[in-house]
């Protein structure tokens, strides 16, 4: 009798050339390197580019890559009319996956070759660069704007939300969409993966994929990890509330636990230097002292189990600093994944194209006449 | 050494209740009941509660799940406003995501339970009707409209779209709904579950199966097999065509073979049955006779190989008989789907809720240092 594989724990999907994970000694590598030395040292586009397409650019390739995505930094008009009608009540992450579906419904005849992939790919990267910060402009009740290129992604993507942005932000947002790019295949990347197999264009792959990161299960952590500490308020509240809340049984404490590590989350390191960094006002020290107190809570407490602090317990608190309210946390994590994702795909359907589709266990009922 | 599951071909993701294929033998079942006998004796609403709620309603039962249906006719305001920014060139089925990801940009505080699910999935299926309807008013240059409530949700539905219907078409839209609503786990479905997995909301969960549904090797196989005899022009091309095309090995034949079959497609039948009764004109009498001089040469040819012809086959020629044009086709595929996905979503989550996360296979670079 054959059994299910629940929730695929233990099922292969696809090999990889991408990210490598040692989920017990905490190490996570792109093609080989590092993640918090390419956090420290290199760039978002010159990290997207090593994902996808296999080797760090020259300067030639760079250039021309970085002109690609500005060339696609200006909204079409149908999004903006979107934009524009979406309620007040939206969240922003529905907001990128409405706006990523209706790009792909101009996109039924995309065929996956390595040429149209190396044009489309700087073209979505662009234009989600600036749905993204569109629609904080948008939430944040500032108008719709085309992007200005900047001196690199991040940059771009700063002043398009606000007009400005100093050094340290944007070394924290570049590192963080350093970061975030990929995970090796979480739902998110899975859902994408799926909709991939079918031949469907990257868009709708990349929408799919947003609908997972939806899910509270999934990218909402950073934002709830996040809420935790707003919700226990002062530093000297985290010892009763982690017993109240977490000891007891009662609630699980976000931030903490990973599905791959069992030790801490190497990406925590580079999110965590940042947030010492860019914790400048009373509030944000604030959060800083009550997190970093909640951590050692939970690894006294759950750290023998094999249960660390991972990248999300520190992730919101960047993002905070650099300037974005919380509801924006899980979209910026999905803005940093869209290269990951995209790279995951090509991969795929380039090296190992195969439809995916898996089978169920019927256990219900056996042969019944219609009721007459 | 661990080895991948391409396409997961042998993998199981869930147990079920709710269809039974029998994939060598050409048999398949809703909860226990022949789908031919559902298309022919039933309808639409009552298969989707006994898909969605596990038994037939009664009188009353019925009466109320069409009134909530019913009551969700009217599209919101928002989404009238998204149906007219959508350029000319967006595709149906390409809308139709975009609707459901603004319909889920609200649903962020989604909780499943039976209560709620009871309520969400009537009004899905009254938004869905009118969603379709009007993509296919707009494409065919019509005004938007609410839907008014007819007898049947086939009714209502044809009516929406072109102000009246005949009985025999309304019959065959039932019908298709019914044959098309479900078949275990294709990957729209399984990017639905990925998607639930993660506790997304519905809405997310079928746009990311509409993704999926969009790709050609996957939900676009009524439209392919269609354009294949409008293609072929004339009945007395066909065994040249299937010579040069087909026999040669430079194309597939689409609407043949099948993952799960290994014999005729069992829903064939229905269809076939429709194509006949509804094919009245000059023009679909010969699509009809080409599409039968088709099926024997590809039967002759491909038959002893388990390959054999598939729903997809004569479903297109009974949309286009309805009324539709071939761009509808998988557009209206997915409507029916729609309550099959969600009796999965809801199966998944109820009985065995766990994310979907599987694993790659790195086999990729070593360790490397950045190039300084």
């Amino acid at each position: 009798m054959e059994e299910i594989s629940p929730g695929l724990e233990n099922v292969y999907i696809k090999y990889t050339e991408l990210t490598f994970i040692d989920g017990q000694k905490g190490i996570m590598r792109y093609r080989g390197y590092d993640i918090n030395e390419l956090a420290e040292k290199s760039s978002f586009e010159k990290v997207s580019y090593l994902m996808l397409f296999g080797k760090f650019p020259d300067d030639s390739e760079l250039k021309n890559f970085q002109n690609k995505i500005n060339s696609h930094l200006a909204l079409d008009d149908y999004l903006k009319d979107i934009l524009r009608a979406m309620p007040e009540t939206s969240d922003s992450l529905g907001i990128l996956q409405t706006l990523l579906s209706a790009k792909a419904s101009k996109e039924s005849n995309y065929k996956y070759t390595k040429e149209n992939d190396g044009e489309k790919i700087p073209e979505i990267l662009g234009s989600v660069l600036s749905m993204v910060a569109n629609i904080y402009r948008l939430k944040s009740g500032n108008n719709i704007i085309d992007p200005e290129p900047g001196e690199s992604y991040a940059e771009t993507f700063l002043k398009a939300c606000s007009g400005s942005a100093d050094k340290n932000k944007i070394s924290a947002m570049d590192s963080a969409l350093i970061l975030y790019m990929d995970h090796e295949i979480p739902a998110s990347t899975t859902a994408a993966l799926v909709t991939a197999s079918t031949l469907s264009d990257m868009y709708s792959s990349l929408a799919s994929a947003i609908a997972a990161l939806r899910g509270p299960l999934h990218g909402g952590a950073a934002e709830g990890a996040y809420r935790q500490f707003l919700e226990i308020g002062e530093p000297e509240n985290v010892n009763a509330w982690f017993e109240n809340n977490i000891l007891n049984g009662k609630r699980r404490l976000v931030g903490f636990g990973h599905r791959v590590y069992r030790t801490y989350d190497p990406r925590l390191k580079t999110f965590k230097k940042y947030a010492d960094i860019l914790s400048t006002t009373e509030e944000q020290k604030k959060i800083l002292a009550i997190a970093k107190r909640l951590e050692e809570a939970g690894v006294k407490a759950f750290g023998s189990k094999g249960i660390y602090t991972n990248t999300d317990f520190y992730a919101g608190m960047v993002f905070n600093a650099i300037g974005f309210p919380v509801d924006m946390f899980t979209t910026l994590f999905g803005l940093s994944r869209i290269s990951g994702i995209l790279a995951h795909i090509t991969e795929y359907v380039e090296t190992q194209e195969r439809l995916i589709r898996p089978r169920a266990i019927y256990r219900g009922s056996g042969e019944r006449k219609y009721p007459e």
